[in-house]
């Protein structure tokens, strides 16, 4: 299958976390994740592994949120047969439980697919905000 | 070419990247990365575009460390054709140019390739601190 035809898949696989989001649909994100993905999210800990931990992960934004917005911006994807990757940023904004608006933080955001089963699914990604070493504290201002 | 035999050349690779590291070795660095790499590194900015700017960082670790030793923890690497990805933790210790000696802390490595006239490149990277949300600080006591 043409490489133009899998990363358009691939970019639609991304549509739908952000279309999942949305709908605080954790049925619909447990679609993109492989069983086994091992995920550096932005918060602590170190790794989450397993889809499980990745979908609680999840779960703790939609209760944080009332509302939420997910854009994706610069999404760069590069595929060859059954392995891909895509970098790009990230932003999750919206209406939080207390009522607060939220225009969110830019995170950078790598995402790893595998093909398996004629599905592309999400077996690793890592988000994060750069860090300041000599103030210790997260960089969350920055705009792409 | 056996995927296996692709994956020992990746892995191949990233012990390089830990011996130019030490040798504070910017050309064998310079090996390592493709020419329009883009790297989501720990400190800000969000991203640095292209070779140089990746090198440049590089030249600012050489000139914090008197000596410098850099470990890979749990590597994992995918490939398929012409694009690969591997994940795991990082750890940069040494002596400072103060004279003092520093443990580091662990970040996240995310290290995404293609092969380009046979030989395989980091195309794009990520590599972070988890971020606490709550204290707004980067979390750099977490050990794999």
């Amino acid at each position: 299958m043409p490489t133009q035809h899998e990363a358009d898949e691939i970019r639609r696989k991304v549509d739908r976390i952000a279309e999942a989001l949305h709908a605080k649909d954790l049925d619909g994100l447990r679609q993109i994740y492989a069983a086994d993905v091992v995920s550096f999210d932005v918060e602590p800990p170190l790794q989450h592994v397993g889809l499980e931990a990745k979908l609680k992960n999840w779960a703790n934004v939609f209760a944080f949120f009332r509302d939420v917005h997910y854009e994706v911006r610069d999404l760069t994807l590069t595929v060859d047969g059954t392995v891909a990757f895509g970098h790009g940023f990230g932003r999750l904004s919206g209406t939080l439980e207390s009522g607060a608006a939220t225009s969110g933080m830019w995170v950078r955001v790598t995402l790893c697919f595998r093909k398996v089963d004629g599905n592309w699914l999400i077996t690793h990604d890592q988000v994060s905000v750069p860090f300041d070493m000599r103030s210790g504290r997260g960089v969350v201002d920055l705009e792409p």
